[in-house]
Formats: structure tokens, sequence, C-alpha cells
């Protein structure tokens, strides 16, 4: 380990983060996908293993969000999404698994048939409040008279926003990805490049900040699910300097030293399939029996292999797909 | 390692398993379960996380049927069961992995809507039979067939009998039950009770015979969520002789020195959901953020706890439950 990341794990440390992941998560070769589409070296980091509900990347989130919220003395958690949300699911989880109350507001109706996560939450007892088709905006205001009625009431609620990816969510990706930087120096893996799915930046620009604090930094390559390619990039820089100021550490190098970020492969936005990536569920799954969901890892996965195919000299160094989960809401959207 | 270990280790070596699953699989406390329900030392081994398509036991047994097929010169898989049958996604996912033509016949009618393990193989491509509501002698017939169908249009087919449950498939979970003694010893876990589920004892038995094999054997707990006691201690009293039988070794521990054999946690039989497991599927997703399915795992989860909860002496020992996974079954439960 080199001084740089020493010093960047010493101040994750200090945020004392939970353990409610299995981690280290695997990370092995696709070498079947290798063969059949003429690639070499791609790897993947399976963080859909990481053991916590239907497991996922906001495992590494809660890590710290939670312990922040019992830092600060409170014992409710609310977090909110759509009903097929994996940040609200793994929430309930790691709730469940720490004892600390939890609500969860979706912003559309509940449905009639409790598929995919909406299973898992009616199993695990989640408390959900289900306020229909509304507004992100419309359901903060929700989320913040709900706080103020839980004070009333005597609970010390804590607020996860925007799906887990504020600074000290962010953390939780800073962790994973000098993880992974560890596995390929532990295990002499030939990976340089390590590809990421954008949904709202919060693990990207994680992964980004952990990158920029190694003496040599892996590549981040950033496939935009949702936004443009400038409109990513603004809401990546901003948290980037948010975790500056949160960790008060300045990286070794800068952001866009350290990253690429892609607005072509997102198709019409956010949860709206593309013919492309549902393709590479169906190839993945066939290739090497692992499966991607339509939101974010298909799309991610797919702007991997497009970008390797057009670039010879990428593909030469070696790149690893971080697979962030989502295997649960994936029996929600074949319905 | 003792000797004994090291004796059976080179006997499996022999059968050059495929690396299909990413073993070893963590093994972890339980202990929110230990303090809401006043048990100590509850341990989990995650086999459900081994990461090949939905993940599951029978990723062992395949590792090892295949490498048997394959080494036989066979190209073309032939496993059966119901169409939610956890054997039959996790042998497409591994043919796909390791590129072998598969069939599936399915002794039911082809489901309307795709949930659960249907979705699992639709999305991998896997070749499908639905034979509708026969008998397992009957489904076995239209097997037989297929295989002299296939061999004559110039395939070189494979049947995997029984779930996988022979002794070749059994060999997956002598090595399984190492691979837990090994964690056990590495890292000092206060275990001495594995608890399995027993179906058609394949597991089981795999289990028992590496236990068997061990100088200081470990205790096996088979809660059966099938046959009652005496057939299943039949069943795996059999398969266990197949096991020496096919190893040309005989283990230093008898059959019944190491395992107990329990028939009054499965209810009204296989596939019969019993009240008291169905509960306990909440109660762990509630209590620790883990999932168990409706037909094994919460059975013979229940099981442990109950027999805990009775046996003072027992839960002081220190346990592990065998998690053989089922996750994406689960969404075909609750319809």
């Amino acid at each position: 380990m080199d001084h740089q990341t020493l010093e960047i794990h010493s101040i994750l440390e200090k945020f004392a983060p939970l353990k409610l992941g299995l981690n280290p998560t695997p990370i092995h070769r696709l070498q079947r996908l290798e063969e059949a589409l003429g690639l070499e070296q791609v790897y993947i980091k399976r963080d859909d293993l990481n053991g916590l509900g239907p497991g996922g990347n906001k495992v590494r989130n809660l890590e710290f969000l939670l312990a922040d919220a019992i830092r600060s003395g409170c014992d409710h958690i609310i977090a909110s999404g759509k009903s097929q949300s994996n940040l609200c699911t793994l929430a309930a989880a790691a709730c469940n698994k720490v004892d600390l109350k939890c609500t969860l507001v979706h912003n559309d109706l509940e449905p009639e048939h409790k598929v995919g996560n909406q299973l898992l939450n009616k199993l695990m007892g989640a408390n959900q409040r289900f306020i229909g088709e509304v507004s992100v905006d419309e359901r903060n205001h929700f989320v913040d008279e709900l706080f103020k009625t839980l004070k009333r009431n005597g609970d010390h609620p804590y607020i996860i926003f925007n799906g887990g990816t504020s600074p000290i969510g962010a953390l939780g990706y800073v962790a994973g990805v000098l993880e992974i930087a560890a596995q390929i120096e532990n295990q002499n893996l030939p990976i340089s490049d390590i590809f990421v799915p954008g949904g709202n930046g919060g693990l990207a620009t994680g992964v980004v900040f952990g990158a920029a604090c190694m003496d040599t930094p892996l590549k981040i390559q950033v496939i935009s699910v949702e936004n443009s390619k400038s409109e990513l990039t603004g809401i990546m820089e901003s948290l980037f300097d948010e975790l500056v100021e949160l960790t008060e550490y300045q990286p070794k190098h800068k952001f866009d030293e350290v990253c690429e970020i892609y607005g072509e492969f997102r198709g019409e936005g956010w949860g709206i399939p593309l013919r492309e990536a549902d393709e590479m569920i169906e190839t993945l799954a066939q290739l090497e029996g692992i499966f991607l969901e339509k939101v974010y890892t298909a799309k991610g996965f797919n702007g991997m292999v497009e970008l390797l195919k057009r670039n010879q000299g990428l593909a030469l160094r070696g790149s690893c797909y971080l697979h962030s989960g989502g295997f649960s809401s994936l029996f929600s959207q074949y319905l």
C-alpha cells in the first residue's frame, strides 16, 4: 500500500463505518465474455455479492451513513425512493441488522402484487409509506414533514437524502475503490481501468475520489445511466469538492485526471430501458451466468463493452466492471 | 489440516472439479438472532453467495458433475426438475459458463408469467421442455428418450439424475465441508455442529462423508424437509456407501458417529409450506437482513433454532447453518 493510500485509509477510519457487507467482495475474470466478444482481460468486481439483503452498492454507503446516524444519536432512519428502490430495500435490511427503526417513503403507489424489492421489504417488515406518483421535490417535502412528526413523537430521526448520495454516503466507495486497488495489487491483476455506472453520481464520485488519492491512480470510466455528460460531470465535481471539505484532504490528483464520463450509453435516461443494454443482460447471462438489471448495471456494462470494442488502446489496458447489484429489482422488470 | 483431511483432499483432486463458484464463501456470525432468541455462537455459511447465476448449493455438485461430463466426452447436459428447480437454473448457468449445451426438462406446464427462476432461465436462453404435471418416473422416461434422440442427432448427452444427487454430485459437499472446517480452524471459530437441510440427501450426505473423514469430525445435524427420519437415513446411508465405493476410501468415522437426522421439522413434506418455517423467513430477514426460502432453507433453519432452544448442551457447542441458496425461487413463492 502506497503512502497516499495509507493516508486516506486513516481518514476513512475516523468515520468509523459499520460493518454491514461481507467485504472484500470477490473480483474475477470474465473469460467467456472475452472470447465471445474478442476482448482481453475483462474482470468484474462482485459488489452484488456483499450479502446484506439482496446485496448491492448502497451497502457501502450505508456503512458510513448509519455510523453517522448512530454517532448523532439518531434511532430512526428515513429513506426514500420508488417502490423498487435498491437503496430503500438495503436501508431496511441494514436497519434491521443494527436494530434501528426505519421508514421508507415511496413516491409511487403501493403495488397490488409484491414483486422484486417489494416482496423483500414486506418480509423484512419494513414500515413503508406510499405517497403516490409525486415529484422528488414533493417527496422531499413529505420526508421533511415526517421528520418533524417523528421528532415530536420522541424519535430521533435521520434522513438519508438523495438515494444515499451525500458526501458521507460517498465515502463508502472511496473505501470500495481502495479495496479494489488492494485486490489488484495482492492478486497481481492486469487492471488499470474501473468502469462504473453513473446515476446520481454517488458511487462514481466516491470511486473517483478514492482513485485520486492513489500514488498511481486507477482510471475511472463512468457510464451515465441518467444525465448528459455535462450534467453528470457537474454533479460529480460538486460532490468531489464536498468530499475534499468533509475529509479535509486534498487528493494528489485532480478530478479530471482520473476519470472519463460518458453520456452516450444512457438511452433516453433514468429507468427507460435501452435495447442494447437489455440485450447485454442476456449476453452476460448466456456467457457467464451472471445477471445484470435494466436501470443501472446493464447500461453501465453495455457502455464498457462498447468502449472496449471501439478503443483498442483502452481494451489492452485491462478493465474491471464494478457490479453494483440490483438482482432483486430484476424480478420487477419483466412483468 | 490433519492427516485424514489431507488424504480426502487429494482424493477429491483426482476428480478435477471445475471452478464454477466463488469459493470459499463467507462464514459469519448472526449476532442479532442470538440476542433476540437467547442463543449463543450461531454462524451462517453463505453458499447462497457463490456467485454463479442466483447462487446456491448445487453449484458445488455441478463442479464435479460437469467435470465428469467433459471427461466422458459429453457436450450436452440434461437436467430435470420442476420449473422453479434451483438445480435446473444453476445447471443452465454452469453450462453457459463452460460452454456446454443444456436442456432442462420440467415436469410441469410452462408458466404464463416468468417469475423467479423461470425469468432467469429465459434470460440465460435455456432450452426448456415442459412436459406437464407428470410423475418423476414419467419425467425420467422422457429424459431417457431425449437422451437417445440427442445421441442419434450426433450430440453426446449427459444426464444429471435426481437433482444432482449422485455420488459424483455429492462430492461437492465433501469439498464444501472441508472448506468449512478450514475456515473454522483458520478463523478460530467456536463451531462444532453444522446444520444442513436434507431433501434428497445429496448435500447432507456429502457433508456427512466429509466430516467422517476428519480426525476430529464436525457433528452434522440434518433437518429433513421431505422424508421421514428413517426414510432419509436409508437414502443417506446408501449414498454414503456409494461414496465409499466411488472414492475407494473408508472414512475414519462411521455414518452415525457424525450425524443426527431429524424428521420432525418438515411439516407435510417437500414443497408444502410450514407456518413456523415461513415465520422464520421473516424472523431472519427482520433480525439480520438475510433471506431464506420456503422449501429448503426456512425449514432447515427453523429446525436448527428449535433444536438449539430445546437443547442447552447443543446450543453451547457453537452452530453453523449452511445456507444452500434458493434466493431467486423465493420470488415465485409469494404469488
